[in-house]
């Protein structure tokens, strides 16, 4: 297991975890302080320009551990599911132009009205097939992410690491999982599956779960403030042969998204060495 | 598949879905509505009397598909699983007392200040194991309760039914589960763990996923008002033989518990035999 105890090289912040930063803000602080990287999401590379923002985090020398997002394959009918298609491959180009190590991509929940939970596990099965070609032409692995199953209905019905893993064996090459801890925890075939996941693994993401959690989406702790064996979980990861980095991506309108993102940054970097 | 559009016989209401009711005003509305069973909490059946309350539900010919519920097995230290165990085993002494066709168990979040979930799953499984012999004797059946994985940290972290049936597995005769829809509705592999339950089912509750869902526990929609395809889940569960009641279980402080509990029964019969 990696000595992240004076590491500042293996940290990436995603950038939904210091929202008020843009993103030449965010590239000067990680730069400032020796963080390696980077995991931006598109409204702040868009808002910059997407060869500008090649350029700024090439300059700076910083790693884009993944991109996010693409996905949310499904859709009411079907010029819905056609655009969110054609919108995942922009996102795919975005994500070469900026030189990402892959695309993180979410399922999409029920589409609206819909019960059928079974169609829209296959809306996003069809959906990832459609994008593949593409993404394999462009050299970007796609990283399914499986959120956790409260989100099932509003925002992703892929919801375990093995269900993640169950698409990639269908999908073959160019297609790979992110591994967040916040989504998967709970899962007592977290184990198998991680080891199920191997060399899949194309990024993972760190943050914690608060015991008194208020939103289902919108309430994530910093890593140590919560109730995850992080430690434990990222063993696990490290012992498939994981080498990339770690991801603190934090959704928190009620704390962190208050705070000073310098302060953030700090508190990030600090716990990044002593609790991930 | 049953018929359910003209049926009362095999509705029955938990006592958390209108929890202004005292036990005597449950069984009475119950009654006169025709509904066939109540699953009462302890609390309720606890203010009147054990051995009353036993009695007042025998004489109005009221079904008590469960009671609600013992375990929470999980403790920082040995005299508090001790306790757990032991005030399990009165509520199996309880159940026995009322003529409930099962207890409801849950086994218990993490112990305060914990990470370690394999730890607190051992844990569950010590407590199912110690509290068996007992309710065997009384010849009361346990139904473990897999609980929502956003319930793991607080609640209860058998998560899946498949952790549910791999207890069942371990503890032989006395020990079923208890199936929510609520907690298990977006499980892919629910339909395989169904099957595998089989004749384990020994109490099945309904209540649905609401799109925005905002707190994590006390946000439980009506029959109807969400994503669930209740239905489907229901074919499942009676294919595999269940004959039992459906009981109606709903947390909900700002909306349902807001309501006149008469109101709340009404619209609870007519979802019953509308779209359950």
């Amino acid at each position: 297991m990696r000595d992240l105890s004076k590491d500042r090289a293996l940290l990436a912040i995603n950038s939904a975890t210091v929202k008020a930063l843009t993103l030449p803000q965010l590239v000067e602080s990680c730069v400032r302080r020796g963080i390696g990287g980077i995991a931006p999401w598109r409204d702040i590379v868009q808002a910059v320009g997407i060869e500008k923002a090649g350029k700024l985090i090439r300059d700076a020398g910083l790693t884009v551990s993944c991109y996010c997002r693409g996905g949310l394959f499904t859709a009411a009918d079907e010029p819905g599911r056609r655009a969110a298609i054609d919108d995942s491959r922009r996102a795919v180009d975005e994500a070469a132009t900026i030189g990402a190590k892959c695309l993180v991509v979410l399922g999409g929940g029920l589409p609206n009205g819909s019960k059928d939970l079974a169609g829209a596990h296959a809306q996003v099965r069809d959906g990832i097939a459609a994008l593949l070609p593409h993404a394999r032409a462009a050299r970007m692995p796609l990283a399914i992410e499986p959120l956790h199953p409260m989100t099932a209905a509003d925002r992703c019905c892929v919801n375990t690491l093995a269900h993640a893993n169950d698409l990639c064996d269908v999908m073959g090459d160019g297609v790979g999982v992110a591994l967040d801890v916040y989504h998967v925890w709970w899962d007592p075939d977290l184990p198998r599956q991680i080891e199920r996941a191997g060399k899949r693994i194309l990024t993972y993401h760190v943050c914690d779960w608060l015991m008194k959690t208020r939103d289902t989406v919108f309430d994530r702790g910093m890593p140590g403030d919560g109730v995850i064996d992080l430690r434990a979980i990222r063993a696990m990861v490290e012992a498939t042969g994981y080498s990339g980095l770690i991801d603190v991506e934090i959704f928190s309108t009620e704390n962190w998204w208050k705070r000073d993102p310098e302060e953030v940054l700090r508190i990030c970097l600090e716990r990044h060495q002593t609790v991930v």
